[in-house]
């Protein structure tokens, strides 16, 4: 009877992997930056270099179900990953074949958002939910979300890309996909650099901390939560701002699925209620009767790595 | 061996009904005024007057397998409707259990739209798709969404409310829900004719056919659109204006559930090319490669009374 799972979490950045129990234990984990290879075999070999001793560690390979892999843009139909554009491989990848072939485990892929869903449903907030919407909140803006406790694919495995929805029909300008006006734009940590920074020359009579940062550079979602936490004005608006527009797109998405929870998840909930309390009050504003202070909106409560390597995992243990 | 089924729609003017057979003909069918009746027992009452010969002369009620309804609000979980802006009946409405009071059988009750989008996946243009959305526009901007072959109902039973979702933040007031720049307040025949009447206000200068009909009560969809079709300039911009508002809502629902086809049900598209082709473009261009030129955008091919009858049939045929 196999006991373990893999669940390996590709970020554009850093790449976090782990081996889990049936319980949701995490037993060994470890990471690899993405980023260092140019070719998706180099880092299928350092992947796999990495996780063999883990492997026979825990009694080789027959003990385990398979390998979960959550990735940018990755379709849990085909195992592909199609066009991310946060990754250096172009084009169309077979990544769930050619990890299978490289481990001789069953291999099932994901988005990576869907799977820190499925890492919610299983050991997280949304523990018991059957509706429900995680929204990452990062570098970019992602989602998974679940109906009748299944996560939602769609026709071709692409769906629940909630960070490309239009909020600001003609609004700011998304380097990567060339639309205006996307939840992206805004509410990712990208996002809130850029508000702050347009909102610091609009306002150049208004004194802020944030003008001791440099513009180029140091100027972070990090930096303006700093501030804020500080009492500063203009890094308070930001976020009022942030949480303005992610609220609104929140109350389009419960008109859609009309879920049970929608849990905030990533580096921008770190900011905690300068960021929920907008967020809140403008989802409520803009929702009809009908689901009026009946949608509970959460953060996460599990470790980011941990999410993700569960939530990955837990794609070849049901 | 039950061979037919009721399926009744009830809309804010009319309430149509039928008996439909295993092979979804309609074989006999009516209607009636709903607002005629203040009190809903003396709607639930004249129903019964005109489908009770309908039903002895099928055989009698055991050749039946219920009553399928489709209402605006109409909940599948609880049989109710429950606040709906367009009926008179306030409140929360047991109809479900009433109408089976009444008539000895099964009711199984849905929202009008759901009940349009069941139409269509038994009978219509949705014939085989799993994953697809119906977007009735008509008085009001409703929906009906499938994925997985199966309606969409939620946590709670009120998901598929996308007339409600804001495509122009602080844009145009909803009277109805009284919230600002939502989908229905532009994309409905209401939204055309008031589209129709800011164009032309905005506009004194620029003659317009529209301008030999009454604000006040001539100018409807219907006149745009008999104008528009005629080359009236400004009637053709209100066409170009919905679509391009509609296109993005399109858009955005793509990015939720990716859809094989969205299709679109109800008075508008009678119109034609004159609402189809600026949606299209306005879809298009807000998609994400990975959607682009993939989905399917329709007119439903159903009769819009026959769609609504059968889809709420199906309710109790499968």
């Amino acid at each position: 009877m196999a006991k373990y799972a893999i669940g390996i979490d590709i970020g554009g950045t850093n790449t976090k992997f782990g081996v889990v129990d049936k319980h949701g234990n995490i037993l060994r984990q470890d990471r690899l930056l993405t980023n260092k290879h140019e070719m998706v075999q180099d880092f299928i070999a350092e992947l796999h270099e990495k996780l063999a001793p883990m492997i026979t560690g825990a009694g080789g390979p027959e003990q385990f179900t398979g390998i979960g892999i959550g990735a940018p843009n990755g379709n849990y139909y085909t195992g592909n990953i199609e066009y991310a554009a946060n990754l250096k491989w172009r084009g169309i990848i077979p990544l769930a074949k050619m990890v299978s072939e490289k481990f001789g485990m069953k291999v099932r892929l994901t988005n990576d958002a869907n799977a820190a869903a499925v890492g919610e449903m299983m050991y997280g907030c949304a523990k018991g939910m059957k509706h429900f919407i995680v929204i990452t909140l990062g570098t970019g803006v992602g989602s998974g979300i679940v109906i009748d406790g299944k996560i939602v694919l769609g026709h071709d495995g692409f769906a629940g890309e909630l960070g490309h929805v239009i909020v600001r029909p003609g609004g700011r300008l998304h380097k990567g996909t060339g639309i205006r006006g996307s939840l992206e734009a805004y509410a990712s940590a990208t996002g809130v650099r850029e508000t702050a920074i347009e909102m610091l020359t609009q306002n150049p009579d208004v004194e802020s901390l944030l003008r001791d940062y440099s513009i180029n550079d140091l100027i972070t979602s990090q930096t303006v939560y700093e501030c804020a936490a500080k009492g500063d004005k203009i890094a308070n608006e930001v976020f009022e701002f942030t949480g303005q527009i992610l609220g609104e797109a929140l109350a389009n998405f419960v008109m859609f699925s009309s879920p049970e929870a929608i849990i905030l998840f990533g580096g921008l909930t770190k900011t905690g209620d300068l960021i929920m309390n907008p967020t809140r009050q403008a989802m409520e504003a803009n929702l009809i009767q009908i689901y009026k202070g009946k949608i509970k909106l959460l953060f996460s409560d599990l470790q980011e790595a941990d999410a993700a390597i569960l939530g990955a995992s837990a794609l070849v243990t049901e």
